[in-house]
């Protein structure tokens, strides 16, 4: 929530404003409903010479049904833009881009999706090329920010033997599951993971825990998990009881009640197990908003414990009894606020961004393990919090972003089950907004 | 340039909005003058137990005649709050941060300063430690945005060994050198870099080329590093030739007429050098802004060419034939664009990138030569550029920071400086943004 824009839209004529913006209406975001096909129009392929992922996607997208192209239709009416950069070498093929991009900028629909593919400047094989890489993502942003319309843009880095490893980011950024995010830099490894029996079922035979699955985003998750073939546990705190029940009850998964900061829950929660996890989801979170010189003690001390020093628990008791299964992955939830800091949020933003380092500082010895651990950080998502905002600031949290509008506890929870897909198997240490790229940085 | 705020700002409302902001008045800020002291009050320090900064920064500050409390003043006036944060080895210990913070908050002069050292996540000694160390990050970019009144806040990272390469960013930190810099995270590594004889011209006996030094930034930049001791050659293109000469008189320099993108342009600038560089600053680059949609094969071509191309053939050339002395420094200039990617802006945005990319790429290998690299990354300034823009949009750029206003060439020079002297050898690889904590991110 931008603060410093906060507060001139809370001032006197900032009200006013707010409520006339006449901003272009939001457009309508594509989700994903299971049974859609992956996007609603031909796939544009265009490559940098020389590129290596050209050919890896052209079948993928083949075996998956989607109608990929080289020569762009005469009318438009793209469902997405792929490019190949992987060809660009050097920074003087970076006019690449411009000819690639430069005809087809006006030729997607809407909620349509531009998608770069580069190799990570640290893989690259000499400086020209880690460079020239590095430039993609001003691009990708650019585009993000230009063509409007619910059209999104990323970039996804392919590290060299990971060509086989691109149909469950592809499937993700193409799909309505994708709706709010854009603006992203998402890094796939090398390897081979195995493909889902069904990709409307990525999830069957796996269990899922989610912590604060009671409410909002964490209810969402529980849904999307079970939705696409998951056993879920729904955990939350004994007063979330009813609620917890009705979520575990909607997805046919069990409930479990536990306080995740009391003492020894670690353990309680690894007694409470009946065999290894496949997926964790840390999403129990709480805020106690007060600038650092109003705020107690408390207000400090439990938004630490809850959101930061319990998830780092949680999975050192797991692995420590090898309840997370090799190829199962690790989800945390960080916030936009951890990575830029928000007034009056020091405690909050401290967690954040300690999930951030936790997702990072674990990413390698889990790799050894065969276990991924990624991070989420929303921006403005609209839930029973956002709901109870002051109305301009909840309209500048909705608006400040490139899709015009907030996102909602689905499109966390998809980005989470994007993860968790088998086919996932080679992404770990990522940190992905779901944001509708706020402008809200570091 | 906030494009979804300009949008807005600019439509019929919005114009009326940002002329009658009533926002807080804009903060005088604190700007270096040459025999200033480093801080108009005492320096209150803190550390978490077991940290090994606080003895190095408490002699480093009284060797350079700054008062240096454990106290805090009864009734504030502090000129800045120094926290050791390195003895914070796991996240149960980030309480104390709460500990100094709280009830120093509000002890801070105007234009006072925040600065939190702590280890590189990266080179702690375990996993817990490197969360926590993540963490800190949440709580710098918080104060950055609460304390305002030209406040500022960052977060220094300082590798094992690097105890006594501090000063010269202490120095630049709590200086009014760094009035416009705040939200960032800087890392210092290790070694023993030379003090300059005289802190008040660290850059005596070394040579500067600057590049698009006739105007604007290019002009300050070569003015400071003049006014701090070195030897500048300004460069810019034949057509700035007055302009140029004019600067090149102001600082007793030289100046040399170079088309940086006309072919054979690296070995003409070696062969007009008379001996090695100690400070090459790439700050030569144009916008020509349109969407990717409208804009025009030249447009695209001339700002990599001039932004990104020349900077790496320039170094190249340079490198090639030994012109740029072991100890020396490049600095790249890059922009937020270059960060958050910019509607209208893609040549320009993936320019910067690749800027970024530059110094990234480039900075592992130069280290074993004895040279740095880094970027700085400008937010608003106010040059006769942003002086063109539309009132609102204009308006827009210069307030959503955390200064509430644009900032000054002089303040992406100071930063350049800071760079280059002798004291911040063991630091490269760095992009820090001079943007007073602008909200526009990545």
């Amino acid at each position: 929530m931008g603060d410093r824009y906060a507060s001139f839209a809370n001032s006197g004529p900032g009200r006013g404003l707010v409520k006339r913006l006449g901003l272009p209406d939001p457009p309508r975001l594509r989700r994903y409903r299971p049974g859609d096909p992956l996007t609603e129009g031909p796939v544009l392929l265009g490559a940098a010479p020389g590129g290596r992922l050209g050919d890896p996607v052209r079948k993928l997208l083949s075996a998956a049904g989607v109608d990929a192209i080289d020569e762009p239709l005469a009318d438009g009416g793209h469902g997405a833009l792929i490019f190949d950069a992987t060809g660009i070498t050097g920074t003087t093929k970076l006019s690449e881009l411009y000819e690639f991009f430069h005809p087809n900028a006006r030729s997607l629909r809407r909620s349509g999706r531009v998608i770069v593919l580069g190799t990570p400047p640290g893989s690259a094989a000499g400086g020209p090329e880690a460079t020239a890489q590095r430039a993609l993502e001003g691009l990708t942003r650019s585009i993000g920010k230009e063509f409007g319309r619910g059209i999104t843009s990323q970039l996804v880095y392919v590290d060299p033997g990971g060509e086989g490893a691109l149909e469950s980011t592809l499937r993700f950024l193409l799909s309505g599951r994708s709706a709010y995010v854009s603006g992203q830099v998402i890094r796939v490894g090398a390897g081979n993971p195995p493909a889902p029996a069904d990709w409307q079922l990525p999830l069957a035979g796996r269990t899922a825990l989610v912590t604060g699955a009671a409410r909002g985003i964490g209810a969402a998750i529980a849904r999307v998990l079970a939705r696409d073939g998951a056993d879920v546990i729904a955990l939350d705190v004994p007063q979330a009881g009813d609620a917890l029940a009705g979520v575990a009850n909607d997805v046919r998964g069990r409930a479990f009640q536990l306080d995740l900061t009391a003492p020894g829950a670690g353990e309680r929660l690894a007694s409470y197990l009946s065999g290894p996890l496949d997926i964790v989801v840390h999403n129990a979170g709480i805020t106690r908003d007060r600038t650092i010189a109003k705020m107690d003690p408390a207000g400090w001390q439990s938004v630490l414990s809850v959101n930061l020093v319990a998830p780092e628990r949680i999975n050192e008791a797991l692995l420590a009894k090898d309840l997370v299964r090799s190829g199962g992955t690790i989800v945390g939830v960080a916030s936009i606020a951890g990575i830029a800091g928000n007034r009056g949020q020091t405690n909050y933003a401290t967690s954040k961004a300690g999930v951030i380092g936790l997702v990072q500082s674990s990413a390698p010895g889990l790799l050894a393990k065969g276990i991924t651990i990624n991070a989420v950080a929303p921006g403005f998502i609209e839930t029973a919090m956002t709901a109870k905002m002051p109305v301009t600031l909840r309209e500048a949290g909705r608006r400040m972003n490139s899709m015009a509008q907030g996102g909602l506890p689905v499109d966390v929870a998809e980005t989470i089950a994007w993860f968790a897909s088998p086919g996932s198997a080679t992404i770990t240490g990522n940190v992905v907004r779901v944001c509708g790229q706020s402008l809200l940085g570091a």
